[in-house]
């Protein structure tokens, strides 16, 4: 069993706590909170051990009902891996505690590539994973796009990529956030940082991206568009689609047309949390004319890098060589059915 | 088994037909859809047998891949007790149709209260409703008044209601409804449906309402005001909240303080849909002083109503003639714990 | 002086009869209304004699103080050019009137080309509309792509355009329409309507148009990219857009990132009605590498068109002959001044 | 001629300088910005000299072609009377300046009242303001309920008031602030610091207030019950709004039941920024039954405020003993016209 710390437990390390826990060869060791929150109760009720950041505040969460069971630094001590699920920027100041337990680690993608020197996609490069103390999983929307661009490649070779990511203003959970009535260029320069941070997984990928900020907390959507070197078969790409564990397809037949929309049925199918690992494209916006291929995609920024921080631990771990083995894996234990299967 | 047909199987309709399933006492006969949408797959995957309204469609259901077991006459003609969560004023038209099958149907609180004469409430009138051929749910915002208005009423003796209802723009899942940036009085006179609505199940209330429409989906949230007869005790009012099997309390603990923040608790604590049955009290609003009561209620308005028509059907078949034991038979077969056990 | 009437003084009306109004060269006889809105004691206080299309609602306009001076039949009988401004679909079903009496007319872009079998920009085909019966000022969208893709196209030659709209859900007065909490795929296929559009007034442009929704109510936004035939050269775009009379550049250094602080500013300069006649262009983003030119622009759905409408009344009339000088008349009358003079 | 600095010219600052400047006894002798903003370049084209709080940072203003005439110290050396404007809790550190140059100063309700030891409005207390140093400008939704429960304790007699305020979540040119989807309880305990804040306009009234946030920009909305002594007359309570000459009445003949509509309508009548200085009360709305007294009332929370500042920079001067006169000049060099006479 590979024991399994989560260092911040809210949106993402709540998720990878519970999806962690599902899997047969990983238990949760523990999951760390800065204050007696809800989610702290959540912990508990998972069954989850609690530990606290600042242990001078072990009697306000003892007050609260709340079990404390040490520091952050007796968390990581009881791990093979920590998921460091941190907010951004926050990860980077936990490096030092890692090194010095000689843990092993994963961030998040709102921290640098130079964190780990090695940024990670199970599709794209999880052999190069295999063995490392060290490991970013890139954010859920380069997760999205180096999903998709990396299967078109191979299939079409991808001369340049247009990506627009559209992007909600919080998720839904957070009050203080906005935009309430805006669109946002964020950044209003070109391209956004989405581009390069591709090239750390994909690095020969031609790219630009546009990026803005919307009111909404639903999900992110990409519309891109893909130049290829062979011409685009349309039946093709959709064939692609279903032959990836992690590509979904909105098929035209569910009247879907909106995150909502999407949103509402994965929590009607009862997937946990109404959440949506899989990239979601719309079967209907695929448009392929000689070599150009355009599609919307939309990308849950609280659950598709969730599975993806399963595979990289069981590749740190070498506790599975193989890629596709191991994400059968991880989606198996989920009980994750691609989309397309129920519609 | 009590057989039961869903007449709409949307918003409520589908969080009926599984509240439905879930009970040990009765079966899901069949559900309606009127077009081949996201939910018929839904309810495919579930195993509903899926009637229409106009055979004419069969061909486009079919070609859709979702088998049509009949028309909703057909479906009615199974069932003991016709949920008929159609649209507002649907309802209606459809009485002639349950009139001549003799079948007993369970409306919405967007029908009129004539429509069946009486008006449902499982903490109010569970008894009266008894053997009846038809009965009313009334609304979620309703519901949620009757059920704390009635239990301050009995303990208290309430002289005057003042609510404000803050109402949200749409379901989570609608898309064409707003508004986007705007609040909206609904109506601008005072006093709005509510108050005369909930007279229909607790006549003898005295109550003033004033209702606005604001841009957001999750949840509606009541400002209320109660004048008593005896003087208010605080903490009795608690203990009537944690007695009664309906009422949520949100305690300070947690930091709850939003619509959002609670329906992500309800989703992390593996609610189905995020679902909230309960009235959602706002511990911390809670101010006695006097004769005065004022609080903070949140109403989900997908959910509250769900699990009323589950213990209406219970009445109205006559299979259960405590209202208690029915209330408690349903939450238990929902699995639903009070949320101030959570936290 | 050219007799104007509005048929329909909403959104797009009540603007246009002011921006009327303002000429030199022209003047309002009359504006319809089928209620006795807000909006027609607006035009009230204008002073612009209103008409209604049913006269046996006049009781009603009479009983809120608003005169009425006869039908909307009479109204064109006293113009020489109608601007039909009524919503989409209903412009259509005017036509017969305007042919009856052999009026002039201006339709909107919510009608289809066939309508006048003429579409409309004044930085495109001012011209060809000299003295025409009928013309269709194209979409606000629509508007905004033909101004800055035909300026790029005369100078290095546009080889394909690919732009994505990222359109407002509803105007800031409309409290019905959503979405409240969605992006939604407006329409899902690719291309959109918008690439079509474009070609009813750049008939040999190559386009592809991807377009959505979201719960905003400011502006739409588009993020383009253009192929181009010769290297562009940012320093000449900047200079283009400078000296185009209804191109407008928003500076870094004004430090506006988003839709709303763009409206914000325009209604702190005295804009009326806060309105941006001109494409907002923003510097920070224009991106230019070999032959690929990359931007975003806010495009104020109510406003872009308006100057149009005018243009499109003088040409018909055949008042003014030359394209830039109707245009600088109209920008003069209504005291326009570039925004980048702003900043 | 009175002089007036504005310090912080930010959503209240460059309202008050608009209305200072266009009042015959008052002059603007400087704004104050921290960052050279687009509000920067907004002061520029109304020609009110830019002073800046940090002198370090003048190169960039100069380098964005903004002309810097001073420090913050310099403009207030120049002034009569500051308005300080700055964001809450900066006001307070500003205090000591203001002591050290001896200069009057009006804060707004972002501070505590002991800032000034005086909370002011002009229809309540201009008389108490004459020849003070310092005042304190109560917060938008306080001066709001200052006006109307004032004028009905004349006539009636209040006995309670109970307020609910639903409060916009940020203004129209604010990006960051949220919330998207959600209703915020601010705060969740009962009473809001509102009731507590009127009584230091009124301290002899009885109120309770609760308040909340909601996703939009528009406007607050009170919903508000009045108790009174005498029986309420709902005809005298309408003459009393048509007297007072800052509560506007939104006649039901209008059809607006929204903020969105009720902004629109204030935008197509010329008001400057679209502002409402009134009290919006909607006329349909009030309800009258033996002692109490229900009503809507919208509450514009950039503009209510800026008329009370130039009272109470007149009434601080000395300038004028009658607070009729003043609140008269005050409107009359605003053009301001009782939103009821415009419909």
């Amino acid at each position: 069993m590979i024991k399994v710390a989560i260092n911040g437990y809210g949106t993402i390390g709540k998720r990878v706590a519970d999806a962690v826990a599902a899997q047969k060869d990983m238990q949760v060791v523990g999951v760390s909170k800065t204050r007696p929150s809800a989610e702290a109760f959540v912990a508990k009720e998972r069954g989850y051990p609690l530990f606290i950041a600042d242990l001078s505040k072990k009697a306000a969460f003892e007050k609260a009902g709340l079990k404390v069971a040490g520091s952050c630094e007796d968390m990581c001590k009881l791990a093979d891996v920590v998921v460091d699920a941190t907010p951004g920027d926050i990860g980077a100041t936990n490096k030092p505690l890692y090194e010095k337990l000689g843990v092993k680690a994963v961030w998040q993608g709102g921290e640098d590539h130079e964190i780990a020197d090695f940024s990670f996609n199970s599709s794209c490069n999880y052999k190069d994973a295999i063995g490392r103390q060290f490991v970013r999983v890139v954010s859920c929307n380069t997760t999205g796009l180096c999903r998709i661009i990396n299967e078109i490649d191979k299939e079409f070779g991808v001369t340049h990529v247009h990506a627009i990511m559209v992007r909600r203003g919080a998720d839904p959970g957070e009050i203080k956030r906005g935009p309430i009535d805006a669109i946002v260029l964020d950044p209003v320069s070109v391209p956004s940082h989405h581009g390069p941070d591709l090239l750390t997984v994909l690095p020969h990928v031609s790219i630009t991206t546009m990026a803005m900020i919307v009111p909404t907390t639903m999900m992110h959507m990409h519309a891109i568009r893909i130049s290829t070197k062979k011409t685009v078969d349309r039946e093709r790409v959709i064939e692609l689609i279903n032959n990836h564990p992690r590509l979904g397809l909105i098929k035209k037949t569910a009247g879907i047309k909106s995150t909502a929309e999407l949103k509402e049925f994965a929590m009607d199918l009862g997937r946990q949390r109404s959440d949506l690992y899989e990239n979601c494209i719309f079967e209907e916006s695929i448009f392929a004319e000689k070599n150009e291929l355009c599609f919307f995609q939309a990308i849950h920024q609280e659950a598709d890098v969730v599975v993806e921080n399963v595979d990289a631990i069981r590749a740190m771990m070498g506790a599975e060589k193989d890629a596709k083995r191991s994400v059968e894996m991880t989606n198996t234990a989920l009980g994750f059915v691609h989309i397309q299967n129920n519609h």
